[in-house]
């Protein structure tokens, strides 16, 4: 056992050190600062950390057992008893969930966790530590390890047409904590709070509102963000930099059209001004006609967000941002340089040797036959429930009759299908009023999505 | 080949589409978008991604195969020509280092990284990966996951004093970041700056500093911080949070005195203050008297805050913090949850099963037998030059003869010795003007230890 052991030893005058050392371990126990099962060191080890003969261990660690507090084992560990009282070992919060009473999650925004490739990644992870230099190990540079970086502008130009250098790439923990970083010095930068898109997720928006300069709205069609209005917007705002999602609307699930592209590009450099571009789920589209990033039209004006929790999963809190030069410089002065280099070095060897790719390729398949799926079952059995926006994404949203989301959603609820109404993700100021419902259909577990677009076939069935 | 490649296909009207393809493709060398080396999708991929005959794809990769642009190998996939200019390509930064013309690196504040278990980490993620449910590979608790914040609750009570129940630990992305998660929460409640020992880590004070309300200067003497001039101090300038290193005063390298911690706690409960325990070296004590954490004294008033990055490396950016429960929930509503879960899985996988411990020994050995070292070639050497405070930790502060620190900083550079004076870590509002150098002995690789504390020797040869 090379456990270690702090106490307290208050040796009164008078009073043993045995009696010392076995008072302070019964209050250790007691009190649940050692909880059941807990292995204590050696009584060599105790003894020699504690300046203390053996013996007096050996026979405290007797006493103890003796009176049921530790539990020794012939030729194993001493141990703290399994039975004996913890106050403080409360009850672990449960993991996050979908709510209590949910039987369907069809959340949108997350990913099927059981398709992440565990294996591939533990390799990748043996790979990289079996290669990295100790220096790697160390303290490094807050923009992100240098082999990823260089990783992600290869990838990204590939994939998605961004045109970068590594050094205008700053790794983060997930995009939101990217979008706080560049969030504050785009804030200060432009004296003005950012424009998003009236539908839009509302942790970015909550997080944007909450540097100080509130958001301002750009409204969205079905050519999605209407940049053709920000001219106006900045004008009377004082906003000079915009959140888009240009692939694939969120949560609309249109993509920007050609000249709203254009739009939003020149209104940046006529203002000096920046398009933030979110591109969260860009490797996701099922017909042929890809969509390329908004940022490969403009590097000095477009900054390109991206995240590994669709195509890997959001637990490993893996994303990215490409920022013209100046920016890049500003966002890494103040990057904590929180992401583990384990992590960092796992990611960019799955990128260089194509396993991204063919875990994206795995994901595409699996999600784009559910959205087939999903449209199928919605035109046998609701065929007035429309699909609006491109075959891409994790998520589709349903347009329902006017007036009439607030009551399926409810409806839902009750039957135990957690989905969500556009409500939830329209700004505060917004002014439209369209009624739809987002459906995240990548979310449920292969065995668990049979049922949950069955059952949200049947609630649409009663209303289309 | 699972490869995946964004092209804009511009197809003007008398042109085929096989020369825009070759076009694309072109510019995207050219450009350096696609780098030399770049694996290219299969000509039956990239011919059904961008809807076009499979034999488009592959005559126009043969015409730039001929022109060079592309080199195919039989059987294997089509890269981009090694050969191909890439205006793009720039050269990576060069890892993080001491600097140029260092030959020892002596830096205080990190380990010899060649002692990190590269191995037991990569099983302990593989056992990590094997075992977890598919709801960890989500969005997580921001607080961190239970699993790990259970097993820092019993490692820290075990071997640290620190007595919290799970809901009291939150994780973050290294201690300067939950620092920083911290500090905005205690300026905000404490509507003032919080107090800092007048030597310490000044990315620590400038961190703090940054968030707008100043810290002020407490002195530290050789019982480490002068906690009983707290209650003049927070009159004067109405700080209500102290930041301390109790355990191993960071440089000073003293241990606070008993008066002094009962002091500090109980300044905190008469102005309802806080007082934070930067335990960063906690586990690294080399005599038989091991300091508890303060947090013993009074959960209720002190936040503890610990790191992997001492027992572990600084590259894995995993810290923690313990808090009286409404700072914990006040933190957790700012904190990012931007820790990846596999790394905290696998730490909490090393603490649960012995692995952790196993590695504190074994580099506690290490550090210790360094330090002796340093130690026995000061005495030969230098025997005028007093190495302070006990031995713990990674670092010692050896005190110099009033007014020569100045000079033995330069000489060390001169000298390829990479050491920190004290005037590196004092507050700019310091009174003291004690000299001093800072030896960071845990840095050097095992092969370049011995070169070092020679060197060093010689230096200080000179001038003791």
């Amino acid at each position: 056992m090379g456990a270690d052991l702090h106490l307290d030893l208050a040796v009164p005058s008078g009073r043993g050190v045995r009696a010392a050392l076995t008072d302070a371990l019964r209050t250790a126990v007691r009190t649940g600062r050692l909880a059941p099962g807990t292995p204590l060191p050696s009584s060599r080890v105790l003894a020699r950390d504690l300046g203390l003969a053996r013996a007096t261990v050996v026979d405290a660690y007797a006493e103890l057992a003796a009176e049921g507090w530790l539990a020794a084992r012939q030729g194993g560990a001493t141990r703290v008893a399994p039975s004996a009282p913890t106050p403080g070992d409360a009850s672990r919060p449960a993991t996050v969930s979908a709510g209590p009473g949910v039987v369907h999650d069809l959340r949108p925004g997350r990913p099927d966790t059981s398709v992440f490739p565990r294996a591939a990644w533990a390799q990748a992870v043996r790979r990289a530590l079996a290669t990295a230099p100790d220096a790697a190990l160390d303290y490094g540079d807050p923009a992100g390890h240098p082999q990823l970086r260089a990783a992600l502008v290869s990838y990204l130009a590939r994939v998605r047409g961004v045109r970068a250098r590594p050094e205008q790439v700053v790794v983060a923990g997930g995009a939101t904590e990217a979008l706080r970083l560049l969030g504050g010095v785009l804030t200060e930068r432009t004296g003005a709070g950012l424009a998003v898109e009236e539908h839009g997720l509302p942790v970015h928006r909550r997080m944007l509102d909450g540097l100080g300069r509130p958001t301002v709205v750009l409204a969205v069609d079905d050519e999605g963000a209407c940049t053709d209005t920000l001219p106006a917007l900045s004008a009377a705002s004082g906003a000079r930099a915009v959140l888009l999602t240009p692939a694939h609307q969120f949560p609309v699930g249109v993509p920007l059209a050609p000249a709203r592209r254009t739009a939003a590009v020149a209104w940046a450099r006529e203002v000096d001004g920046f398009v933030v571009e979110d591109d969260y789920d860009g490797e996701f589209r099922y017909d042929r006609r890809p969509v390329g990033a908004l940022q490969g039209l403009d590097p000095e004006r477009v900054v390109h967000l991206g995240t590994a929790s669709k195509a890997l999963a959001p637990g490993l809190r893996l994303g990215w941002m490409v920022l013209p030069e100046p920016l890049a410089r500003s966002v890494t002065s103040r990057a904590p340089g929180s992401v583990g280099v384990v992590d960092q070095l796992a990611l960019a060897d799955l990128l260089d040797s194509g396993g991204y790719d063919r875990q994206v390729r795995t994901a595409r398949r699996r999600y784009r036959r559910r959205r087939e799926e999903l449209a199928g079952v919605l035109e046998a059995r609701a065929p007035a429930v429309r699909v609006v926006g491109h075959p891409a994404g994790l998520h589709a949203l349903l347009d329902l009759p006017p007036g009439t989301e607030a009551e399926v959603v409810e409806r839902a609820r009750r039957r135990g299908i957690a989905v969500e109404g556009l409500a939830t993700f329209r700004h505060p100021d917004a002014l439209a009023r369209r009624d739809g419902l987002v459906v995240g259909f990548a979310t449920p577990s292969a065995s668990a999505w049979s049922g949950a677009v069955t059952a949200l076939g049947d609630l649409l069935a009663e209303i289309g």
